[in-house]
């Protein structure tokens, strides 16, 4: 399964949270995957307004930095408390304006497709996704918990785009899809 | 209680959902209330980001064409439906992201301090506040249930940040606090 693109897709993941929004980009050439950067957007106490801001600006931060082609978010969980559920979808919705003010295409995966397509099961755990991230992107260390489900993510939306994924039983090594 | 105010403060209230988002604009003279515009950012049906983007390019457009002072918006209720939760919380990011992007300071208010400072009833149905409204600010028509929302919320910001209020049990005439 070869690929003819020439010029890499750079994706940005979001991991969205209100105090700490994971976010980690990759370079796709055809079914090459390049770790570019990762990290993490904090937002102190305080004000939620304030928060929000911070979440915008670091992500149009992170935008203007690394200039990627598209952008992958993960989808949150409805959480058992109704107060935080609603923090939460705030500080998304924060997260995704800050790509959309940028103009920059969004695509949502749900925690369930990431793990699929990373690790090839939907209930793995944690460091399952930082162990695959980890090799599949062929880094020396383990990427931090928040900064691997953003890797996680834009994986996902790699392998989506490429019409390679763990669903159909691909073989995979340090970085590359192997069909 | 006299006003030594010479310039007015023009406040935005936002009342925000994820298909109609409503806002209203008030000036604010000391105790005198001046209606200024109001009206609803609506969203067609479609993918969340593109939806988003509307509630964030629509708070920004009206701050650009009428250049408030200070914004407000009220805090939404939690739904029992916890996917409506976090539909809410994701446009209520994003409106006030519109605001914190333009580098306006906001302030959040309870349905109950609106309705509160408005009517003088925490509880008080949507069409006491409309009429409240319409009264406050000496209107011949009633304003639509969104816009009057968000002009109630208007009218609690200029009413705390004079020190009066309903709470108080002081008396009104339309468009005018009388201490």
């Amino acid at each position: 399964m070869g690929s003819t693109a020439t010029v890499a897709t750079r994706i940005l993941g979001l991991d969205p949270g209100l105090r700490i929004t994971g976010f980690g980009l990759i370079d796709q050439l055809g079914s090459q995957l390049r770790y570019v950067a990762s990290g993490c957007i904090r937002t102190a106490d305080g004000e939620l307004p304030g928060r929000l801001k911070t979440l915008l600006d670091g992500v149009r931060e992170v935008i203007a930095t690394w200039q990627p082609d598209v952008v992958a978010v993960e989808k949150v969980f409805v959480n058992v408390n109704p107060q935080s559920t609603l923090l939460l979808g705030q500080a998304r919705g924060a997260v995704i304006c800050g790509a959309v003010s940028c103009d920059l295409a969004v695509s949502e995966y749900t925690a369930l497709q990431v793990k699929q397509s990373v690790v090839g099961y939907g209930k793995a755990a944690k460091e399952q996704v930082q162990h695959m991230v980890q090799r599949l992107l062929a880094l020396d260390a383990s990427p931090g918990p928040d900064a691997a489900d953003a890797l996680a993510c834009a994986i996902c939306h790699a392998h989506g785009a490429h019409g390679l994924g763990a669903r159909a039983g691909t073989r995979r090594r340090a970085g590359r899809l192997l069909g």
